[in-house]
This record gives C-alpha cells, structure tokens and sequence, in this order.
C-alpha cells in the first residue's frame, strides 16, 4: 500500500507523505531549502502565530460574508488545536528559505486545511472542500501573513525574554543590596580612582539591565502595526474593504496584543524598519551583558595576580594541565553568546538593506537571525544568573586593603587644598611608596580630625555636604 | 619677543602659544594625539555644548556658595561668547583622543579660564585668579561633563538633522502627489506583481522616512537624562549635594532641553546605551535611505535595457567612454554614505562594548563616529532632495504599457475564478504572449463588461467591494 | 539497579550515564552549557580532529618514553575508532561553551580514556588504569590542543568546501560556454552600456568565483602552524624538550597536511589571526556570492516589466495569491546564507579582539561561527548549483533586441567621429527614438558600409584591429 | 575682467575658475558632491597614482600610433609634474562622489589635458588641440582607470604601512630583549597560570605583529591584477588590440611594480575581491593592535588596585578630578583607531556586495575607507611607538613577588605527583593561605632538592628535559 499521496500545483505533481498534514508546496520547501537544519517547528511561538494570524484572518472573512459557517468553525478549531500545540510537527520549513515567506504560509495554509478537513468529515488532500490558496489564504497573502506572523511571534517572545532579563536583574539587584557594606576602589581607565561600594557596582549592573526592559518593551510595541489586508503589495488587491481593520482588531482580540493596522499598507509591506531596531535593541542588550561580563571576569581575576574582589562559583575544573585552576566559565560563554548576537544584528543589517520595490525578500532570514538571538540571549542569562551571579562572594578584606593603600583618595583632598597641592602629595605616594594620609600629615597640610573625617571612606562615597 | 608663555603641569612646563587661550593640557593633546586631522573646533555643536555645560556648573557652584560673583560673572560671559560663536578656533583636539574625553574637559577649562581672566583684567596663564582644575571644574569630572556635551550635542544636531530629513520627506511627498495617477505595475522580488500607482510608491517612502523622525526624536530624548554632579565613578566624590539635581536643572533651562539628573549615577557614568541605540537609528535610517536610493536607480534604469519608469536629473555625463550616457549619480553617493553610517554604527558597537568598570574610555570615538554620521547624512539628504527627488520625472507611457501587457493582473481573478483556474490562463499567457483579458474572453470565463471592470487598474489599486 | 557510575573531580563527585564514555568533565559541561543544542558530535570532521591531534600526541610521548606500549596501544585504537566514525554521539558538549574549550579537550581526554580502558579490558571509570588528564592529556593542554584541533578541523572542511565551489564554478563555466552567442547590452550602474555576450557574463562569475578556490586555499594553509608543544601558555613547561616538533611532524604524517610547530609558542598559543583572516575569506566568499545572485535576480526580473534576459528554472509556485508566478527564490536563499556569513564573520573579529593576554578564551565561538559558515555555504552552493544554474536557458530574442535598440553602442563610434559627435548622436536619439545607426546615417557621418562594420556587435565585443 | 572661464559638456556650458587647471566635469563633480570634506588631492599617492595611469596609457596609445609624439610628450611632462608633486591642489573632488570613479577620472584628464595645452602653448580650455575624452581618455575607460589607479594607491600606500608597522615591531623586540630576564606570571582567561618572562610577552608582541607584514604583502600582491584595456564593461571595446597588455608593461615599469593584466577583463572589472580581503587584512591588523593595547592597558593597571607588572609612559594628566592620576591614553587611542578601521572594514563590505552587473558602483567609498584606514592606523602605530613602547618600563619585583605567591606554579609537579596529587596541593593552597612550596615539603611528597629545582622559575620557562 502506498504510503503517500499525490498532489499538484503549478510545476505539476508531487508525492507527499499519506499522514503528512502539509501538502504540496511544503514538501517542495522541504526539497528546495536544506540549510540551517531548524526548522519552522522548533520554535512554538512562530508556529502559534502563524495559526492566530490564519485564525484571525479566517473570522474576519467569515463576519465579511466571504467564508461560510462550516467552514470557518473546521478552520478555527484546527487552527486553535495549533494554538494548543498540536501539529508543530508539520511544520518542516527550514528557517532559512526562498520566496519571501511563501513555504512558510502555504505549510500553514496546507496543514490548517487539512486538518479542517478532517474535522469536516472528508480526507487529506480533498481540497475541493477546503482549499489552501482559495480558502486558508482567503484576502491574504504571504506579504501580509508572514510579517504579521513574524511580529506576533517576536511580540510573544520579547515578553518571554523580558521576564528572564528581570529576573537576572534581580539576581543583581540582590547581590547590589549583599554587597552594600562593601568598600572598595573604583577605577576608571583601569587605573585606581575613587572609593565606591562593591554594592553600588551590583546596583549599577541592575539598573543599567532595567533600562533594557524599558527599551526592549518599547521597541517591541512597533510591531503592533501590521499590513493584515494589505495583500500582494499593500494596494489591498483582492481583500474586501474593511478587511485590514476588522483582521487586526480581530487577531488584537484573540491575542491581547494592540495590534493596529498600519495608516500605509504599501508603505508598510516592505517595511522591516521594526525589526532593524528590534535587533538593534537585542544588540545593546548584549553589549551589555558582554560589558558586564567582562568585569566580573576582571573584578574575580587571579586569585594571586589579580584583582580577586569577587570570587565566582567554581561550575567544573578550569583546565586540562594547571591543578586547581577555576575559570570563569559562565561569563566567558555569555560573552560569546553576545558576540553571536551582534553578528546577527549584522545580518538582520544586510537583510533590511537587501529589500526591493515592493517587498523585502529576505525576511526569512532576519526573523531566524533575530529569534535565534533571542533564544541564545534567554539560555545565557538564565545560566548566567543560575550558574554565576546568584552564587558571587565577596573578597571583603581584599577590597578594603586596597582602599587603604590607593592614592586614588587623595581626590577628596581637592576641595581643601586644591588640585594642584593633591597632585603633588599623589606624586609623593607614587615615589615614596608612602601613604596619602601620613604624607598630609608630615607637611601638616590638614589637621588630622580633619583629614580622618574626609578619607573616612564612607564620606567619599557620595557627594558631601556644604564645604565651609 | 617670546610668542609663547609656560604652563606647567602634573609632567612639568611646557610651551603654549602666547595668544592662544587654550593651555598647557590641550596643548599635551595636540602634541600626542594627531589622527584624524578632524578637531573638536570643527563641530560647533560640540563646543557650544561644552560651553552650556561649563555655563551650568558654574551658576549651580554660584548658588551653592562655592564660587564668587565675579569669577561666576566672568565664566558666564566666556561660556556666552563660545555658545555665541567666538573662540571655536582654540579647540585644536582630534576628535579621537585617548584620556575618555578628559583633553575636550581640560580645553574647555583653559579657554574658558583664560578668557575670564581677560575678563576679570589679568593676563591668559594667570591662573591663580582663576584655574582650570579649581574653578572651571569646580564640583566636576571629564566623567561628567563629557558625556552630558556629547549628550547635548546629539540632542541639539538630531534638531538639525530631523529638520532636514523632514524637507527630504516633503519632496517625497510631493512628488507621491504629482505622480497619483501614473498607474505602474509592482514588483515583488523583481517578479511583475500586482499594479499601483507611482505616487503610492513615492508616497510610500515619505511615509517610510517620516517614521525616522518619530524614531530619532524618541531615542534622542534617553540623552536627556544625564550625570552632572557624578564626579569621577559617580558616587558624587567632591560634589555637594544637591549639585546633581540643580545642575541638570539649570542645564535644561538654559538650553531649552528636559534634561533631568540620572537616577543612578554610578550606572550612568559608564553607559554608552544611549549612543548605541541613537546610533542603531541613525543606522536604520541609513539602511532605509539605502534601500530607498537601491529602488531609484532600479526604476531608472535603462533608458532601453532597464525599466526605465522615471527619470532622474540628469547632473552630470555620467561616462569617459561613453557618449550621452546619464548615470543615478546622486543615488550612488548616498549609498556611499549610508554604507559609511553602518560601518560608524560598528566602530559604536565596539567602542561601547569595550567599556571597562567605571567608566567607558572609548567615548571619544563614539562622539566622533555619532556627529561624522549625522554630518554625512544630512548632506546626502540635502544633496538627494535639490539634485534627484526634486526633479524626477515619470515615463507615464512606459509605466502603463508594462501594466497592460502583464500577466500580473490575473491575481485579480481569483475571487472570481479561483486560484487554480487563475493559474492555468497565467501559465497560457506566458507560454502563447497572449494577454490576459484574450485568454479569459477566449474561454468565456467572464461576461467581457465583468471583466473590463475587474481589469479596470483603478480598481486593481485598493481593496475592493463585497463580491457577490 | 544503577544507571549511572560516579566520578570525582576538583569539584566533587557526579553522577555519569552508566554507558558513556564521556566522564565528569564533559557531564559538567552539558550540565553548564546549554546555549545553541549544536554539539561537537554534530561535527564529524571535528570530532574526528581531536582524535588525530590526541593520536599524535600519543604517538609522541611513547617515543619520548613517556606512554608505555599498552597503553600507547590502545589509546591509539580508540583513537583510530573515533577517526573510523565511532563514538561521536559521545561528544554532547554544546559547540558554544565557556572555558576555551577545556570541555571540548576533557570530552575527547575522556571518551578515548574510557575507549582505552576497555580495550585493556578494564572497566569504564577505572582511570588509575588511564587517566584522562595524566595519560591523554600527558604533555599537552587545553591550549594546545583545542586551537590545534580547530585548526585541523578548518583544513579538513576547507577541502570539502572548495571541492563544492570547484562544482559550483563548473557549472557557471558550462553555462558560459553554452551562451557563448547570446549577444546582450552590458550595464553599468544599471543603465545601458556597450554589448557582449551572455557567455562572458556566466563565463565572468566563473572566473571569479575560481579566485575563491586560490584565496581559500592559500589561506587555510596558514593553519598549517600548530602550537603542540606549548601547553598552557607556550612556554612549554610540562611537556619534554623535541615534544612540540616531534609532534607536528606525526600529526602531518596521520593527517597528510603540512603541519609544522610555530616558531614562537608564546605567541602562537593566543593568536587568532588564521581564524581572523580565513572567515574573512568565507565572507569574499560570501560577498560574491551575494552579488552574483543579485545579478541572477535582476538578469530573470520580469517576466514582462524587468530585464528578461534569462530564465531560471521554476522550483515552486511563487505566489500563495498571484498565480502563475515564479520567483527566484534559489538566489534568494543563497543571499540570506551569504549574509548569515557576513554576520558570523563578525562574531569571529569581535571573538578575536576580546583575546586577553597569554590566550583567547573565546575560541569555541569563533570555531562553532566558522564551522556553521562553511557548512551553510557548502549546502547554499549546491543548491545553487543544482537547483538553478544548471537549469538556466536564455531569452536569446530578448538580449538581441535590447542591443539593437540602444544607444550605448554610439560608444563605438568614439574612435571615428570623436565623443563629442557621438554624444550629439546619443542626445538626438534619446530625444527622437531614433536609432543611432539611422542618425548617423542621415547626417552622412560615416558611410553604411563603414557603420555597419563598426556596429555588427561581434565587433563590439571586443579590442579592436588598429583604425587607419 | 572675468575669472573664469566657461566650458560645457553634454549637459551645457558652466563656469569654471580661470586659472584651474580641472574644467567642466570636475567643477560638476565639487557643485554635486559635498560629503566628506576630503579631498582626493589630500591624499598624494592617490594623485600620484593617477597621474602614473595616465602615463602609461598615453605612452601605450603612442606605440600603438594612436596619439602623436607632440601632444605625447606634453602629456608625459604634465603627469610627471603630478608625480613630482605638483598641482595636487587641483584635485578638489570629494572622496565620496557617485558615477563610480567618473569624476576622478575626469579630474585627472581634465587638468593633464590643460596642462599639456599650456606645455604645448596654447590656452587653458582650447580643447581641440587636446580633448580630455578623446585624447586623455583614449583607449580608456573610467571602469579600468579608476581601479587600476585605486590599486597602485593601495600598493604604494601599503608599503608605508608596512615600514611604519615594521618601526613598531622592532619597538616591540627591543622591549622584548630588554625585559628577557623579567620573571612574571602567565595569565589565561585572567587567572594565574604558568610562569614566564615579560620578555616572551613582547616578543610575542612583536612576532604577532611580524606576521601582519607578511599578510598585508601578500594580499597587496592581488592588486598587481589590472584591467586597463577592458575599457568599459570589460570587452575592450575602443581599445585596440595589444593595449591591455602593453599598458600593464608600460605602468609596471613605470612604477616598479610588477602589474599585468588581468587573464578576464569582464571578470576584472566590477571585481572587488582585492579591496574586500585586503580591507579584512587591515581588518586583522587592527584587531590584533587592539588587542595588544587592551594588554598593556591591564599590565600597567593600578598602581595599587590593578596588575601594576609595568609602567607606561605618563604623557598628560589623567584626570581633571583625581590628582597624580596618569592613564594609559596611547593604548586608549590606538583601539578607538582600531574600531574605525573594523568598521571601515564594514563600509568596505557593504559596497562590495553592492557592485551590479559588469561594474561596482561604489568603489569611491571603498577606496576612501581603505585610505582612511590606512591613514589612521599609520598615524596610530606611530603615536604608540613613539609615545608608549619605547618608554616602557617593567616593575621587576612586582613581577616576582606575583610568581613566587602564585598557585599556578603548582602545575609544574604535574609530571611527578601526577594532575590529582597536584589539584589537592592546589585546593589547600587556596584555602590555607600556605604557598605550594611549602605544602608539598609540609607532605613529603618531593624532597627539597628535587622541588627546589622543579619550582625554580627559570625551569618553567620551556619545555623540561626527559624526566626520570
């Protein structure tokens, strides 16, 4: 017994699997575009999209008169089945294709008329009862399906990623408050500067992270805009009037999400502008977290010929030859993590750049670089913060010897003795290895209640009160 | 005569021109860091900033008791003539330097000394009267005031360039208006499509572009939030309180901005987010402009080999070789430049990503590579808008031919056909170059009075009544 | 009954899969990365690598007395095994990892340890038998061996990447020489230009994707410098004097390539410079690419209101609402892959720059960027390849006509009536539709005989004989 | 009396300044393109270069009989002055224009011309007795002369580069001799490892930076390809037979060059593969020069709170704030160099991809990035040379006293205690504070003679002699 069936379409017949809910143009996806290997099935949230866009656009012919009761009730509950995550299975599109989109909504087209067939009664490939182009695409068309789905789908996972960023911020903000009592030497240039609390740093790690949810969240709404109704090249050709509304008021509804249909159809069908600054965004999360990185790679260097103010929880043996040594392997594989988020926002650069006339045909592969991105981002700052940042201890006294010995706190002099006469007691301690505070006190520049009340490190430690 | 005076520093005396008002730490600057030959003096932005911020400080020291009427007279005055226009010359350092900004502070402090001194009646160098580090940076660091110039610089030069951006838009527009009749046929991934009318496309990319204004002026308002009053790592060392606050307010009232103190001042110190996100924008209208200029010369092409739909002004012969040919000389020079802003963006993305601890070092070439892309693009805007948009003219001829002969126009069958039965006449018209109002009418697939109406372009150019 | 074993390291006990050959330090490491679910094991021709590198370095010590012969033995079949296709299914470690590549080196140090002791007839685990870092790792470390195996992996896949390109340029080759008489205009900047064939276009992508094979080759021979023998840092210690050359030399023995030990190990231990440039060679690669299917693009735009100079062969149905379209979409997926390319190439110099002193912990990102970019090239070839160049035909009518109506050809009129005649000639016929051949006919500049030999295009095609 | 003169061109009459030795086209070029401010006669090589182009071109056309021995010899001496450095002021066309190249071809044929006429007697703008296209231009092409000239710029260019980077190495060894008997810790991913000399770092240095002269040789080699001849698309249309390849001839002995023709002039001429992988060259230059920087910048960090294992020379004060601070401002400004040049490296990209059909568009941009690059690397290796290397001082105890209480140095007990015994040494040293030598005696593990000897740092240095 033959275990597929035959389908056709414009380049003629083709075998598809007998089970398969996909059809003809998806198993010619499959055939033409081997590359990446991930397929649109990975990712739940795009295959969710796909089938709230298909669902949405579905009602909306069906309030318009243009799909019948039947019809629309097998299409919603098979694309509501989706929704539940049934099918992804189906879904074997390699991320990474030609066609702007197409393979992407005819492998939802075909599965969702498919499985509404079957709920109605009839068998696969019997499309004279529900047919993937005249019926599932009904009023659509790729250009408008496939960056609407791609939208919802980074909508949906920005808020995912947003709560691992919040609760690695936490994690910060946590240590930030742990660290509180700290004193240590803050340095600029890599050279000594001034006294700061080791919880200050934390804090700042926290707040400077907080800013990207703000951002991120920001950005993310321009994707509320969709070009539902727009069609082939946002001229609307073949859609009924009022369509573009009532389908984004219509998929808002079932999402929850704002969505509004874009004053510019034309304008917007073409338009990847939302997702350039989207990965933007996700790039300057991931400078972030590579700058941060980098200084508690730093701050926890050594332990004898470094820094050595933090010590990072030791994750596996550090090397193959030197016994004992711990390395600080969670910050190093987030950094290049952020190094391959950066490279996609290249990538997501080009692909924008690449777009012509009426439609960029490189959305494919902006929506993989960008929702690879974000799935990267989410595993590295959940085993950052699982892994590393919950588990950081303080070198207390290591912190605060190096305080006491710096020159760096001869900057609190200023205000008293003026920069000129603090130069020349730093350039004293540089020479003679002697400290800032005896050398004051030997030329009897400042009285020594004085002197102990100024280079009290928790006086330096913000800003002072009234000089007089 | 000697035509120099000495100053001395931290590294001992040095010579410095006797009428210049710039001292000996510029003159260090001048002497060690000569790269790009581009210097402060040359972005009056940039120094007028400085001058507000120097301006700023010196009224919130004046209210909180730390500096005298008269000195504070005769700073306000010096920062005055600077904003006014005066003294731009004696700011000789590259816009590349090592030291994180510290040699634009220490310019701004002499000039500004110096110039008060004048005022005050003492000679430039006598500084007693009034000192670059003492006076003029009194309740300061380089890592504060730098960044909160460069922040007020991008905020004031955005103006400019958002303004110019604006005047390209209207041509657009305009011409999207001139052009409303001209129906043309669409292209998706350079396959005939669906038809349209020019002026849809032309206004399509006015309203692309008018989305960057909206995008610049939001992002360029995360400048506003600055860290005057953090000194050195932002804990405040050397402040008094309340400084930050009454700093940032008397900046935003002087310069008419919202400027308001960050709330984490420690955060703030080192973060580069808003430069990397305001750059990732000037990114994303490069790309957009890009695109925009790719689509032009596509449209121009020809004049008999290409599609040929419009023409640019001609602006100069466009070949040595050969004779009478124009070529889209305008277009291709602002490639060239959006190609320079994204290699900026990238010089961005590693400056900000190398920051280390307390502060980011790398500032100068982010302010460097921030103002060269907005100077750049607001040429090429200017230069694109009076030298191509402003005279392009259509080939109304060429445009409709294309749509007549196409075979584009059966998607507007499907409704009344289906999609198959639309593919098979599509598939005659390629094989015989019959067109395909023959093919329909041949077949009797529709009344001839059904189908002029629904091959009517109008009617193909938006979304169309009920169908029944 | 127990399906685990328990090993102990640095930092405790584990338990380990009972069956596998991997021990503690690769169980950690799957434990700690869990970034991209690429894994070595995805990569035989890295797996194989490592084998190689740790059969060299056996071979090595038990020539320098360090191993004895049973051992030596059956590390070497294990070894063997693993080059044979075995056992890569034990090397879960995720292609991104922290620790530069210490995972990687303990994953093979303990599969062949484990392999070896088997093959003794111990148990998996009984390491007092072999032990993965005294006998596997015996005279070598992470750093060694890691870069060592990248660089072996990187020649290995070169050749198989070339030999894909070889194919690719074999195809464009015969489509040259198939086109050899298409006569069609030139373009430069998109407008018309002078004539020549169609064969030399294909003929011309040919040629310069050959340089590719030269670049790529060249280049991946300065892989051919390994730093065996420096252990951690390059300095050696640990590994016995003779080591590091002795060890070179077997690798190129059992591998066929050239290897030779670096002159200086200190340097050679974090030098990513071969990395650096050979992804540099895969974005030329890249680039080309990119621009050749740009070209195939707009050579097939149309069919009717674009260039219509070929056709590529129909993969799928174009359009999910416009019948009967066929899009390009084999070039446009080679696009988004070159620009995957451009991307990870970028990752690779941001990884190379963060290198730190005595090594570059960023190593596995800039290995897993590079091998994904070979591989996503190899397949994007072949489907280029197969899928589209060697199906496409030309529109022979269509270039011929395009030539007899241009103008560009007046440019061969330069070197008989002067630029300045010719140019008066391509202005009149812009302006009247006339050709030039009638104008120059009309005005008696040249005789009809004289114009018709200048202007047979064969005569165009080429340099000409000398005019007397 | 006017002061200017009028000359038209296809497009009309326009004025040019009476004493330029440029005419129509330039004066269009400097009225169209105001972008970068930067002007070709501000880079000498570049008009040099030029001027050798059109030297061997002339000479060619006259073996050839194609241009007499008068209006030759005038042409000669014209461009020999050029080369000698005159009328560089002539040259005002912005290195950013559109009409790839065409305006700096015409530049060079316009003020060669005039100045012939005047060598030859005659006015300024008396064309007829010497016309920029018909004789400057003859047998040429903007498409062969722009790229040829850009590749003898390049060529030449580099070898400054190469000489100014050869200065730096040598720097770099000298360091690296002077410090051979400085005994320090060798860190990798910023924890103690292994001993070794500061002298092996620099001389590391200096080895890496060794092999940058090599690569940016060989790969400038690729630019000895020229496709002069090709003439306009590549055909060589207008060129007679033979002058490609005596061109070639004649501009390489001219320029001690060794350039020939390229074996596939279509190929040749839109080809930018030199230019793409010689950017990615200075791409590799600068990233390990950053790198190198990032080094010094943590070697010399501190005094009191960073490594502190070496002294750069203190060049200006390093704070406004923060008195007796010196930083590492040369470091600081060679990396901000070298994000310019990655990002150059990008622009550089971006236009090569751009290239259309049978020319690259944007070559302009291309070339005036990679000048820049150029430019500013030499200038930036200079100022570290000069500034910082050779002032670099080490802290000789500092460096030991890090050996001598190092952990790491443990890992050389590994071939005689084995990696095991070795870790638990490592473990206690850790927790107790005790030194390894101390441990291991404490333990009996090795006598005092045998660990003295292992533990000398001198024997760490290199690989060991056989063990037994």
């Amino acid at each position: 017994m033959k275990n597929y069936r035959v389908e056709s379409d414009l380049l003629g017949e083709l075998q598809v699997p007998k089970e398969a809910y996909y059809g003809v143009q998806t198993q010619r996806a499959v055939d033409n575009f081997y590359i990446t290997g991930q397929k649109m099935g990975d990712y739940p949230e795009f295959v969710k999209a796909i089938a709230y866009v298909k669902l949405a656009a579905a009602k909306t012919n069906h309030e318009l008169g243009l799909l019948d009761d039947k019809m629309t009730d097998a299409i919603s509950q098979a694309c509501q089945e989706i929704i539940d995550g049934q099918f992804h299975d189906q879904f074997p599109v390699d991320m990474i294709q030609g066609g702007a989109g197409t393979s992407v909504n005819m492998n939802a087209n075909e599965v969702i008329a498919n499985r509404a067939l079957e709920i109605m009664g009839y068998e696969k490939g019997d499309y004279q009862h529900c047919y993937p182009n005249d019926h599932l695409n009904l009023s659509q068309s790729t250009n408008d399906v496939y960056p609407t789905t791609v939208r919802l789908t980074v909508i949906k996972m920005n808020q995912i990623l947003v709560k691992h960023l919040a609760e690695l911020n936490n994690s910060f903000r946590k240590k930030g408050e742990e660290f509180s009592d700290v004193i240590k030497m803050g340095r600029t240039q890599l050279q000594d500067a001034v006294p700061m609390t080791l919880g200050q740093e934390f804090g700042a790690f926290a707040a400077n992270l907080d800013e990207e949810i703000t951002l991120l969240n920001n950005i993310s709404n321009l994707f509320l805009e969709i070009n539902m109704g727009g069609t082939a090249i946002g001229t609307g050709i073949n859609a009924p009037q009022g369509y573009a509304l009532l389908c984004a008021e219509k998929l808002a509804k079932l999402t929850g999400e704002a969505f509004v249909s874009a004053p510019n159809l034309v304008e917007a069908t073409p338009d990847t502008g939302s997702y350039l600054i989207y990965s933007s965004a996700l790039k300057r999360l991931a400078v972030k977290l590579s700058k941060i990185c980098n200084d508690l790679r730093l701050l926890s260097s050594g332990p004898r010929t470094g820094i050595n103010e933090i010590n990072l929880p030791a994750m596996q043996p550090g090397s193959s030859i030197m016994p004992g040594k711990v390395n600080p392997v969670i910050p190093e594989v987030v950094n290049q993590v952020c190094f391959k988020v950066i490279g996609n926002d290249l990538t997501v650069t080009f692909a924008a750049e690449a777009g012509q006339l009426q439609l960029n045909v490189m959305e494919p592969v902006l929506c993989a670089s960008i929702v690879e991105s974000m799935i990267f981002l989410q595993r590295a700052m959940d085993t950052l913060r699982t892994k590393c940042i919950d588990g950081i201890t303080a070198n207390r006294d290591v912190c605060k010897n190096l305080v006491m010995n710096s020159i760096g706190i001869v900057t609190a002099l200023n205000p008293y003795i003026g920069y000129k006469a603090s130069t020349k007691i730093a350039q004293q301690a540089m020479e003679t290895g002697k400290t800032v505070y005896d050398l004051v006190l030997e030329q009897n520049m400042l009285s020594k209640e004085k002197l102990d009340e100024i280079l009290d490190p928790k006086n330096m430690l913000s800003a002072h009160d009234a000089i007089n």
